[in-house]
């Protein structure tokens, strides 16, 4: 595996392998590796010559008051972990290299950010949109892969593919999760004792909501309170459930009644993290 | 010469011959060709492998009152002129396959927008680098070909891709004059002869700016006055200096003192059609 930080390195490099014939794939992190990031490696393998791998804490999708300085970094560990998954190419560039120049051209995402975790974190996903746009122009990828826990992002990222024609092919992944149910995810370790064993509550209501869809139920306000009942007496009084929505997917409209593909989403504020899930039912 | 009027068969050309190691050069138009776009042809085809000529007529640059509907038009005429001059793929998309998305995600242009002729024609160039932004990834060329005569433009694309490490070379070509010295332009045919006549005014009046600060004058309002003077003086009453203005090439700053290198540009106002130049000194 090679290391590269440099932007200029990154491009040449991509450029003379396409221009081989070869083809990308390409998987952006923010490191501090686990399980879900590897499962995107692990598909990007599978169908590209060469995979690269980003790890780039981007300062521009952390809002005011957000963890951008606290955000875990282990650079040490994910070059082990990206190693042994079998990633060609490490981009780790520095901030000041990917924001050398003065802004004078702003992407903004209009729509589909007022609900889900967009509602709560105002210019995250412009920066998101930013650092993906910068990314894929430097590597150039055949296809690249997101986790679909993270659905919004996913929604966002497809409709900027769609809307500016990027020439890349985005690849949705499954959600990784331990055997109890609990989605992956870095915050998990944040989590108290009591808390991590009623954690898995999450994907049960999930299943819960699913299966009311599968028995016929169609009106999306009763999916809602079932689901938002089930956690709350789940998970007590000390844990605070901040949304419970079903959207269509993957354009994450409103809807009153359920038909055709949605997403089921949740999330729940315990007293050290804040987890999300969410399950896609067709 | 091959006209492709479908996004995905642009794009699927694109990449067969990038896969192949050929290298791309492109010339974005609004068609109605004249000799200033095909000096751009002249240049793409020195410089690369194949030449693509975009011909697009970009309803989102066009503001409301402008002239999107009446804007001229010669498919047949433009298609001879762009056989002749060697292009190897001529891409005319439908404004309903270019935009067939619901638009979610905005490209704005918050800088460098308050002068020229940006100042008058809120939203053109969001328009103008959102298009480019969706033809450089359906072209991916190795270079794109913009005339200086539209420097305000020139600059703009040339953050949007320092800005978007868009993977593409932005190569400026000198504006093309007649003998005169009047810069080639497709609304010169709109001029009455008499206003034609006067035109060459514009250039000269570069000239005499450029002069001056060979010369050794740095003070720009002072070259700014003199050139508007000469311009008033030449054109006559029924003519209207729309403006004079001195700024940083290529970033288009204001500056009170000329330092290094900078533009000097004019736009004229004519009974029947309104006339830009400049001239980049060193």
């Amino acid at each position: 595996m090679r290391t590269i930080t440099l932007k200029q390195e990154m491009y040449l490099w991509a450029k003379q392998v396409k221009t081989a014939g070869h083809s990308i794939g390409f998987v952006p992190t923010m490191g501090f590796l686990h399980e879900g990031h590897l499962a995107l490696v692990e598909e990007a393998k599978r169908d590209n010559d060469y995979v690269i791998m980003s790890i780039f804490v981007n300062p521009l999708q952390f809002g005011q008051g957000e963890d951008y300085t606290t955000y875990p970094r282990d650079e040490k560990r994910d070059k082990k972990l990206a190693e042994e998954a079998g990633v060609d190419i490490l981009f780790m560039p520095s901030v000041d290299d990917m924001y050398k120049h003065k802004k004078s051209i702003k992407l903004m995402v209009t729509e589909k950010t007022d609900k889900l975790c967009g509602a709560t974190r105002p210019g995250h996903f412009d920066g998101v949109v930013t650092v993906l746009t910068k990314l894929f122009h430097l590597t150039t990828p055949n296809r690249a892969y997101f986790g679909l826990k993270d659905v919004q992002q996913f929604a966002i990222v497809t409709a900027l593919v769609e809307e500016f024609d990027f020439p890349v092919e985005i690849v949705p992944v499954d959600t990784v999760r331990e055997p109890s149910g609990l989605a992956i995810s870095s915050r998990n370790v944040k989590l108290t004792r009591e808390d991590k064993q009623k954690a898995p509550a999450l994907f049960n209501s999930l299943l819960l909501g699913k299966k009311l869809i599968i028995e016929g139920e169609t009106d999306a306000n009763v999916i809602i309170k079932t689901v938002r009942h089930y956690l709350d007496q789940q998970l007590g009084e000390n844990v605070e459930v901040d949304y419970v929505e079903i959207l269509t997917f993957p354009y994450l409209e409103d809807l009153s009644e359920v038909n055709g593909k949605v997403v089921i989403a949740v999330a729940v504020r315990f007293f050290t993290a804040r987890l999300i899930d969410n399950i896609i039912v067709d």
